[in-house]
């Protein structure tokens, strides 16, 4: 059986979410006050409706009580965000994830039992942050304090030469793990020992933040 | 010398850029027509002050032509975040980076000439939309449309079995590249043929998302 979604407020990230539920094979029912919205969903989500979602008898009638997680993305209407995680607790939902706005927000959500509250703006900022400090960093995805893989841009230095010739796991104590061509989707995700890195590849780099960045460092960055 | 930077939009989004470029020890200049918001960054940023980007003399006299990189974090008003983008270009400003809010947003941000444009938003979604499909996959990140690296859980249909028995690549198409213990912040980045999975695991798989998905149905998954 397909689990079933719903997600609440079509803005960018409800939007967002929805699309790549779907995308997934995932079965989505898609929520918005607004008409505009929900047309640009049709066709995308199993089912999108025009509701309102802090008037309980329609969240009822929706047949919400079916479903599995609920998505809660309604944005800067933080009472109709609260209540609506609030009547969803009530119907029994089992599992709630909802976007908050700010540290109150989050707070309050927390109190009233939903299960998992996120963020996304101040984590793509900081994500951002991280990606702009360096230049070449296009990707980063932080596996422990200390771990990361990146997504790193090839420089003069590396173009034109071999896995092997540049033995950047023996020098470097990082991995390259794929490459990625600019112009091409073809990701190749075990690259061979005497694969060639070409212009604009993109380099996944896994590693300690510290070999990461001497990598960086010594082969990336333009004298 | 230190890098400086400029984050113009003091929202969640550019205040957390702000803010985590600022914890990283980088010179900031945070700028937002609302006092509140600049109020909020006095303690954080190098300089934080209320003024309209969309004003070219109020950019000049900022001294913004000295900084390396702007952020345009400007949200709703996509006229204003296209004009300051237009004139931070023309006062030859190295690198500008702008959060788009849609699709004609980015094109017109593209053909004037910012240097990176980010949804934010859109990004998150799709990473939340993963790790809400599978309760399995703690973190992802997107390489392209259809290949990804994800944090797995090892299950108990992997415990115990090292990476040549389970043939990982030929059997699902995709590659461990690094194994992570959970009580240990020792990560294995290049696990070899021979390594076992423990209990409590969690691997680093990279791949197309349909052979992820496959291998996270027949491996992962408890019947
Ligand atoms: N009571 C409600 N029921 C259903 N949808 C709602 C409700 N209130 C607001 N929404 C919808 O939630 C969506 C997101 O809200 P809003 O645009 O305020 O937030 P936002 O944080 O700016 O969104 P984003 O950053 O995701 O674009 C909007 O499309 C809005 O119509
Ligand atoms: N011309 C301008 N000059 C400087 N700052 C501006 C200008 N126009 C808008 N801003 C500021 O940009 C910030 C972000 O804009 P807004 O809140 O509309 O976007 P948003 O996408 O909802 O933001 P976020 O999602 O990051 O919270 C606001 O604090 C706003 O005051
Ligand atoms: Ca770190
Ligand atoms: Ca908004
Ligand atoms: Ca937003
Ligand atoms: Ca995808």
């Amino acid at each position: 059986m397909k689990r079933e979604f719903a997600v609440i407020g079509l803005g960018r990230f409800g939007g967002s979410v929805c699309r790549e539920l779907s995308e997934e094979g995932m079965e989505v029912l898609a929520i918005d006050t607004q008409e505009s919205k929900v047309n640009k969903f049709r066709n995308i989500a199993s089912h999108a409706v025009i509701a309102d979602a802090t008037d309980e008898n329609v969240l009822k009638e929706l047949g919400i009580r079916n479903i599995d997680h609920v998505i809660v993305a309604i944005g800067e209407n933080i009472q109709a965000s609260i209540l609506t995680t609030l009547m969803l607790k009530e119907l029994g939902i089992n599992k709630i994830t909802v976007k908050a706005q700010n540290d109150y927000h989050e707070k309050v959500l927390n109190k009233i039992g939903a299960d998992q509250v996120i963020h996304p703006e101040r984590d793509m900022g900081k994500k951002i942050a991280h990606s702009i400090i360096s230049n070449n960093i296009l990707d980063h995805l932080e596996l422990s304090d200390d771990h990361s893989i990146v997504e790193i841009k090839a420089s003069s230095k590396l173009i034109g030469k071999t896995l092997v010739e540049l033995d950047i796991r023996a020098n470097y104590g990082c991995n390259v793990v794929a490459i990625k061509p600019k112009h091409s989707k073809d990701i190749n995700v075990s690259p061979m020992a005497s694969e060639m890195i070409r212009e604009d590849d993109v380099l996944i780099l896994i590693g300690a933040d510290k070999d990461i960045s001497r990598f960086e460092r010594q082969l990336i960055i333009e004298d």
